[in-house]
């Protein structure tokens, strides 16, 4: 670890405490830390980049949250545990302004998900570019894994899908309207962790919808070998979303990314257990397809085939082809 | 994990193979490792930037292994065994001849290191940015620190320092000259792995030398609350250092950095054992000075006092203050 992270340091002290985990923080040539006995560690490593991953004018708080967000989801997709937290950061001659702020949200982010930060790196370079690398626990042959859905399989989704497309939408002038609510769940996007925790049991296979349902539905279906039917009429949608774009709804829930939302699917003669975990969590939990032994995905609408969207591609500013 | 990656690991694919610590790798949302009992895992993040850390026409081969390198040091530092890395690449529209010699070079150092690629992210960006992260093992209790040193301990070196250093100013033409063995100093540094275990038994404290001799010396200082005499005759120096540089090779000892050699501090009566080790690894291990009480750093020079060089600062092209 370098010498710049103290730089940081400054800032973090508050997130980098003591734990019995962590032998030893930052500030040697490593962090040690004590693995727990009859756990697997699951790693994720996510880079946001600037102008690609997010507006050069995102309030450096927000930014923080979706950082640590976007990586903590995919611990929640693994059904893992949150434990520790790195962070490499690429900054341009940042004020101290910048600095206090992203720290502040880089803070709180932290504590809502019980990621302890252990180590780093920070480096000046022309463009900002943030990698945070999460690790967490999950029992010992626990973890929930892309490849093990079966045909006949329950395909369920959590909260409402297309919120986070929808949000960007209203941040670049891209649709007319206000929505708090939409423009949070861009920025502020809530990782599953107590729902990836609760499928441990119950789930085939999972995964967070990041690039959009079809293109990670798509990621089980590949790993497991299997396709899927998905009826669109049954997609989770919001009050917010329907009442902004009734038109584009559809189409960014199903290809609209960042949600964080998990997918993941189930055996039918379970599907009456989501019910209790629903109300637990105060979190929907939406039946929106079956897995099928044919190869890829088929769109229903009223019974009837529907054809793809011309594009399910996403970029990060959603400027999927229309 | 990003579906951006399947860019990389189709070139990586050979080092991301099969092994017992690793239950899944690349291709779902984490990867999944199975700790070793008994086990501390030490874990380092190193960040290189285009135009900061390298210069934009290194060779891809050689850039991947500096990377490698440079993160590997960090666990020698400590002691520590390397097992996994991430990975995450920030590129800039990479031709696949650069792509295939970046793999290449990583597959190679991967190797050299018995390092097993695990996962990571690839993004697009204006400028290079390559963050790795090692994650190493070491027995419960037994990683050398920096705060453990002690005033009588005698201070000791690896290798030979400032031949990256002289590399480097061969390859910016800030000095006249030939030497493969310098330029292979600079490019391709070697992690001292081997001390590091031996010295788990040995040494009060440790640290790799990134920032130079006397910046890193300082940090065990600093981490111990001691202070040092540094004997500047002690210094190990290479023939090609001293044949090309030889009114330079003092102050490039001293604060050149990236020679990714050991500095260790062990009791005086304990010195004897490290003539075996330095057989046994084929390394010399040079004694260049004493940990005493007072606080801070003393130059010697024939037993007399010597003024600190105007600066110790070291970046990472060498344009220290002359």
């Amino acid at each position: 670890m370098h010498g710049e992270f103290d730089l940081i340091r400054r800032y973090f002290d508050t997130i980098s405490g003591d734990h019995p985990s962590v032998q030893l923080g930052i500030g040697d040539d490593c962090a040690l830390l004590s693995p727990s006995s009859h756990f697997e560690l699951a790693i994720s490593v996510d880079t946001l980049v600037e102008g690609v991953h997010f507006l050069p004018d995102i309030h450096p708080e927000n930014l923080a949250w979706r950082l640590i967000a976007s990586s903590v989801s995919d611990l929640a997709a693994m059904g893992a545990s949150p434990k520790w937290l790195t962070l490499a950061c690429t900054l341009n001659d940042p004020s101290k302004e910048w600095l206090a702020a992203f720290s502040k949200g880089l803070t709180e982010a932290c504590h809502n998900y019980s990621l302890i930060l252990i180590g780093g790196d920070t480096t000046s370079g022309q463009q900002q570019v943030f990698t945070a690398q999460v690790h967490g626990e999950v029992p010992v042959g626990k973890a929930l894994k892309r490849s093990g859905a079966q045909a006949g399989d329950a395909i369920v989704v959590s909260g409402t899908l297309g919120d986070s497309r929808a949000g960007l939408a209203l941040l670049t002038a891209e649709r007319e309207g206000e929505s708090e609510y939409l423009q949070e769940r861009y920025y502020r996007p809530t990782a599953r962790l107590a729902l990836g925790e609760a499928l441990r049991e119950l789930a085939n296979a999972a995964v967070d919808i990041s690039d959009g349902l079809l293109a990670d539905l798509g990621h089980i279906l590949t790993a497991s070998g299997v396709g899927a039917d998905v009826h669109v009429e049954a997609l989770p949608l919001s009050a917010a979303i329907k009442e902004l774009a009734p038109e584009s709804a559809e189409r960014w829930a199903l290809s609209g990314g960042e949600d964080f939302e998990l997918c993941f699917t189930l055996p039918q003669d379970r599907v009456f257990e989501l019910q209790q975990i629903s109300e637990r969590l105060a979190l929907p939990l939406t039946v929106v397809g079956e897995i099928t032994q044919q190869q890829g995905i088929a769109l229903l609408k009223s019974g009837e085939p529907m054809a793809l969207p011309a594009s399910l591609g996403f970029n990060h500013f959603g400027n999927e082809h229309e």
